[in-house]
């Protein structure tokens, strides 16, 4: 493991680096604002040890899981079963999953992953050994010591992450209890629910009626309409919100728009109580959704979050044996300006409303997202999402957005992880590749240092909390000022 | 506001840097040829002086209107209200307008507008303030000052800005007197009108009867059949061209293009006449239309220019309310391989025709367009255009399209603006971005220094002079040996 | 021309073109793995000296032929006549045709021709004189002085090279006699056919009926069915095989790939056999075979090749006249999502298969082939393509693929090339792009210098070699661990 250069991922040119040092100075000690995740809330609410390397680490990661098994390493010796073979030989020795993955560690030669990693081991475990197949087994009892101390406990990791806020990402079901817990707890960070209700809009899905009665009785109701179940909606985001909550959050293979006439979502709904719809329906019946989750938006002002563009499970007997989330989710071209027309036409102008886009597809950040980020009032572009998590990824969206949305359309960096000693990581590394991005502006001249530096802090702090509305004093330039429609 | 930089644009690496010093040196002063663009024919033709900054600067510019309105800034504080309701505040003071844009001038940060209006500001009226809300008033008497000075007149200006030929946009309809002016007065800049007949191939459109019969005027003729349409299509760009015009200009949603045969062509025309043309029908007849307008390029001469891909008035609303050319345009994916090929099988190997080529969307520059323009003796490809018209827009179609098809198969820069003031500045910025570009080729050793410099006189220069056939002496490579067919 | 400077394509930027240096280094003198191109077996068979530098480097090269055509010069005036024009005037002296080619030298300015030429003129050939109309006559004389001695012969070039192995491209109903005498010949390089059915699957194309009488003849057996045209393909790749051939090559628009039912299949097949099938059945068939044939490299270990994307002799007249591989051909938009699916879940987890994919559309790179290759077991993404065998396009590459992929998911690079005085300067080309490419990487301490080296060694050599199974010695990281499907 190369030790962890003060400089790392800036450009070589001395220049930049020297602004770009500058620069990171001023945000790397920032507070850390996390809108938008999926750490589990139950490790913060039992702050219970984590209990080794493997699991913390290896067996959870989609990005570890999916590129050693694209070379050849079983998900088994990685502590990975097949759901239905009970058979099956599966790897439970942690320190043994550990050292498989320190063998194949050099794969990651160059990949985000390495990087979040050598800080996660170096800078949060404070182990200096370079990770390889030899030294695998040192490095597993170095960090088995940490995981033991109580500085380890989550919420200890917390504090010293200098997290200020957290949204966890929950189902339109969940209990809440454990943010419940969190509430009681009074510790400093706020801890929040994020809406996510993808799973009750699959009415074409297999598991649906499941997840409609595990809906109704979370909103302590029964559904017998589709007004019932946009009631039920209602009377939920509405506990979210109470909890907290300060968003919501959508993912869509396609992100079509369109509302459809009372009558037909009424006749689709109750086809879906009857277990009939089929995939065309819930197309329909999606996309309708949006329009619907948009305008609930604009009344209680959550913040609507669209991610658009992944292919779920794609690898089909791989999802068969090893479930979702494995790292069989493949992207695909998206397309954003007609799809989103009409929900950007009934709630784009609405001061109230406010939509954060993410996409898979960065061919649409300069063509289709900061266009319209740079007009609609209501839009934010999200952060590079999930492949395009990187030091690449990152300076490409600066380089595509920001000379048509400028920066203050963006809606400042979110982590997505459920790997929450990564979290530190991610934002390190974003702070350092949007000062590097600044340092080369400033060293261009089209920027100078002094509006470089509150750009910085814009993103890596203030953007987020003006998006998710986490602050209460209204800047000028948060929208504030009433959009004539 | 940063100093105006003598570096500003290039990279900051010092050998990089003093090529770039050494090959823009070579272009800074070379006069201006601007083939495409938007400035008022009437407002040379009048040569009365600007009014003030707000409706200079501020008002006509929907890249301004686009920004503020998407941060939450009210178009009506700009001087721009909605066109069906007189009861409607809007703001008439153009020192309050400019006041409300100086306040939000930093959400131009790392765009081209804030690029160009800094050169406007510092170089063409020579004001070092900064700007921002306490110095707007100030820098607004100065501008004032300047305005009512007698060389700030337009056509003043037109020689300090060195603009050696400029070409306005007309509409098909447009009685060209203001051109004849123009003539008459016997400037030193050649002003040519470009003919734009997008509005009169909208068949489908609410307001085509009024434009056909605005056109039929125009041509002094009656038009009762496709017959007699194109007859007058004819007569037209004949005036046109005896008015100076090198061009003509096409703005397509899809750039497809398909012959209809002639009873198809003829009676869907006649449905038009009748008021009963659709979307379909428009369709049709606008990708016929692109098929004749090549041909009559290749005939009289005309360069053939399309902008193909963007989707105008994405935003109802807004578009009611306050009109086009208000910043609510968004882009689409554009597909140019398959829909120009009939017109590149029918026209792209004929030596008479020239088609220049803009796109929206950059990932079609590689895919597409170089090969296009690498292959076809009639493509050239159009500058960036638009949201691309920018520095890292300018370096990304350079490193896209200049390995598969050269430079001498690109048109040089056309500025395509209705700021008239910003012209120097926008030919300023992309002299810099290719002297850079350039320089960057020297530092590899890709190209050496003196081809560097022949290459930078082409692009900001000779080349739209040999696109636009404005010169006389054709050359070797100008395509002037015969293409066999 | 520009000397071939020593630092050529590496980054002004001295920290990181001193790590270039040194990473190139350790690549420049490896042995040149080949394993995909186009060069002619007879060449080498019949080792004859190449005959001059027209007909070596002018004529059939479709990059050169391309570039002139776009700028006007004609296809006649360099040795390429219409097919069925016996009175055309067809250039046939080779140094007229030199000097045609060396007049327009300078439109290759920024282009990878250019570079490779450079390098071959300059470093094959040694000559030192700068080329252009002027100079023309003398580097031809040069040239061809140095053609006619033995040290030009193909296989003492062979030697030069380094060449270690050199596969062919060749169609379904090819003799392989030269690939025998090749063997026979006992060179050090191994020479080797590459199986490609393309022609053979083009059911709707007019002249199929002739390519399968070939094939069958080739096959040594009737066609009646489709289960003869399957045993004969069988057969075929087995005398592939054979003659040492390590994979087969498939060349699609659009790599659709879905499995008929048997009886669909056969009466398709039959159809064809009746010469009724239309292009809706060979889309179909296409779809088929291209799961077909992932099956059978399933099962005999040749390595599938898919090249997606080229929509060949786009220019319908000029391919009429001048015939294929004139550079008439044009990329469109390619989807791999959806359409390599059905491919990926019955044989992507397969441990025995391997699937190699080429793309034109550089946007598919990090939205879909990196995670792709990412994920499954067989997929390796190949080199940047044609258009984007580049400078800039195998950086493009690389900073799209590298941080979702990992080097390890890339097959090395294949030079593609027909011409085979070039292969050195394109293996050049990519090696230093490359250690430019990891150069950059140290210098932002991403990854240390070591780490560098073993992946330029990996990029410039071994990768290829695990790629294409040319190595007996398995590795760990060479996916032989069992992939459980």
């Amino acid at each position: 493991m190369t030790a962890l250069h003060e400089d790392r991922f800036f450009d070589p040119d001395p220049t930049t680096r020297n602004y770009a040092r500058e620069i990171y100075e001023g945000t790397r000690d920032l507070p850390i604002v996390s809108p938008h995740g999926h750490v589990d809330a139950a490790v913060l609410a039992s702050n219970e040890p984590f209990p080794d390397p493997a699991s913390l680490i290896v067996t959870p990661d989609h990005y570890i899981l999916r590129l050693l098994y694209s070379r050849g390493v079983p998900l088994e010796s990685l502590g990975v079963g097949p759901r239905d073979d009970s058979s099956a030989k599966v790897e439970t020795g942690p320190r043994k999953i550990w050292q498989t993955f320190a063998e194949h560690w050099h794969l990651f030669r160059g990949t985000p992953t390495r990087a979040w990693l050598e800080y996660e081991i170096r800078d949060v475990f404070g182990v200096k050994e370079e990770l390889d197949g030899t030294s695998a087994s040192k490095l597993y009892d170095a960090m088995v010591e940490r995981l033991q101390s109580p500085e380890f406990r989550p919420r200890e990791l917390l504090k010293r992450f200098r997290i200020e806020f957290l949204a966890t990402t929950d189902g339109a079901a969940e209990s809440l209890h454990n943010h419940a817990t969190l509430r009681d707890a009074k510790i400093d960070a706020r801890i929040v629910p994020t809406f996510r209700p993808d799973a009750l809009l699959a009415i074409g899905a297999s598991g649906w009626d499941g997840e409609l009665k595990r809906f109704a009785t979370a909103a302590e109701t029964e559904i017998r309409s589709y007004g019932d179940f946009l009631a039920a909606i209602r009377k939920r985001r509405d506990e979210f919100k109470r909890a907290g909550a300060k968003a919501t959050d959508h993912a869509v293979i396609t992100p079509h728009t369109e509302r459809m006439v009372d009558a037909d979502v009424e006749r689709i709904f109750l086809r879906a109580l009857e277990g009939k719809a089929n995939r065309h329906d819930q197309s329909r019946f999606e996309a309708h959704m949006l329009m619907e989750m948009a305008g609930l938006s604009a009344e209680d002002g959550l913040v609507m979050q669209l991610h658009a563009g992944a292919l779920r499970n794609h690898n089909e007997s791989f999802y068969k044996q090893y479930g979702p989330d494995r790292g069989g989710d493949i992207p695909v071209a998206t397309e954003f300006t007609r799809n989103l027309r009409q929900l950007l036409n009934a709630y784009g102008n609405d001061a109230r409303f406010r939509l954060i886009v993410f996409s898979l597809d960065e061919s649409a950040y300069g063509r289709e997202l900061a266009p319209i980020a740079g007009h609609y009032p209501a839009v934010l572009l999200g952060a590079p999402w999930w492949f395009h998590d990187s030091v690449e990824g990152m300076m490409r969206f600066r380089r595509e957005t920001t000379e048509t949305a400028g920066i203050d359309n963006t809606a400042g960096f979110t982590d997505d992880t459920r790997a929450f000693c990564s979290i530190p990581a991610r934002h390190d590394l974003a702070r350092r590749v949007d000062a590097n991005y600044l340092a080369n502006l400033v060293a261009r001249h089209v920027i100078d240092l002094s509006e470089a530096r509150g750009m910085a802090f814009l993103m890596a702090y203030d953007l987020a909390k003006r998006a998710y509305r986490l602050t209460d004093q209204p800047k000028t330039d948060d929208r504030t000022q009433t959009v004539t429609t």
